[in-house]
């Protein structure tokens, strides 16, 4: 049995994983996994308890992620009976075990140390500022079935703003890449997390030059059919909008939304 | 110029990276930087735009961990003109270029890929939970001169109680260590921010023999004396309450201080 990558290509550190491997002829079976169907947002929160070891899969999936993930999200690696969940593991992981290319994550003891201080940073910044537009200007609405103010979206847009200053000044600064002149890790964990806001009609990289052209090296360095072949989803996500949704579902779900944005 | 490290033991990350390079006799200057004093928290708001490339350190030490860090925090590392920043950047580097021994970050690729796993889910568990503990029980108290509703303690030890079960039944399970019978980075990182709410009062692990035996084997790994100086500070953190604090800097910081507990 090959290597089995569990994604729902909605989800940003899904969509880094499936361009490293297809960015590197990393041979795998794509297990696709629906998120806001099956997942933490698509169970009943009465059942959550007793199905928690239940897969996650839709009904065409009867392996399912649930049962491969140690932390019952995607992203999930299956690798004959080794499991592994959560992105930059994942990404290490493929990385080494194919022997990608050395500028993905140098081996050069100093340029390492500043993608893992990168992937570091983007926890408390990058990764908790953008994927909040996604929740205010779609989810939210879609379930509660009412918009969120205005000031809430331009509170995370704020906090977004400070963590994009950041990035430019001390990450991108006058180079090509994160790291320098090449792609790395870093860089392909950043850009999926800030098309997000992009796909719900913030787009960040409107009045950011530097961003924009950074962006558009990315997507070079990627391949530009596969860079928009991976957000192909995340680009239509209004499209979600038109979903109906289970009106008891919408009523257990929408406090628990809520308080996630508090 | 030899390995410098700016830290500060009250807080967690600086603990961690003060008992690897310890117990594993890396050579290096400390350099003792006093986040309560001198750092975002002892800046007056009003000047801390102009100051923002101001060293943070304190009078003594002229160089200063605000030159240091290019995030302007602690921890951070500086090796001849080499800074950095972000705990497990620090950790890993120190590993690699002082080659410690095989179990801290171990060279089998599965191994590896679990201490990955668990440095990258901390972040958003253990991290984002335990530290609100000290913040709750004495820093808002001691700047905002009131204690806050016990309701809210209550929620953040729900959150964090959370985290825990997760922590026992996904990654400690019944091994020695997270990833086995031998001590990671990944135990050091945990230990180091479940001390927190200790020093506070807080002991999560009373009612956790599973959670109390590892930490045994923790501080019996990395030596216990090492253990406890280190922790010497956080284990006395209610001396702070008798400090006095500027009352315009309480002004300033008491909403601040609530925001970010929102």
């Amino acid at each position: 049995m090959g290597l089995e990558l569990y994604l729902d290509l909605l989800s940003q550190p899904c969509r880094s994983i499936y361009i490293f491997a297809r960015t590197n002829n990393i041979p795998f079976e794509f297990k696709h996994v629906e998120l806001f169907k099956d997942s933490v947002l698509g169970k009943k929160p009465a059942a959550a308890a007793s199905s928690a070891e239940r897969p996650r899969t839709g009904p065409s999936n009867s392996e399912g992620a649930g049962k491969i993930s140690l932390l019952k999200k995607v992203p999930a690696l299956k690798d004959g009976d080794f499991t592994l969940a959560e992105c930059t593991a994942i990404l290490l992981y493929l990385s080494r075990k194919y022997n990608t290319p050395d500028h993905w994550y140098p081996s050069d003891i100093k340029k390492r140390a500043q993608v893992d201080e990168y992937l570091s940073w983007h926890h408390a910044n990058i990764r908790a500022n953008a994927p909040k537009t996604m929740w205010i200007k779609v989810l939210i609405p879609l379930f509660t079935g009412q918009p969120l103010p205005s000031e809430k979206l331009q509170e995370v847009m704020e906090g977004l703003s400070t963590s994009l200053k950041q990035f430019e000044e001390r990450f991108l600064q006058d180079k090509a890449f994160i790291i320098g002149s090449e792609i790395s890790l870093a860089d392909l964990v950043a850009i999926v997390e800030l098309m997000q806001p992009v796909g719900v009609g913030c787009d960040i990289f409107e009045d950011r030059p530097r961003l924009m052209e950074w962006r558009r090296r990315v997507e070079e360095a990627v391949g530009k059919e596969l860079f928009f072949q991976a957000h192909e989803m995340i680009l239509n996500i209004k499209e979600l909008s038109n979903i109906q949704i289970d009106p008891q579902l919408k009523e257990h779900l929408a406090p628990v939304l809520m308080k996630m944005l508090k």
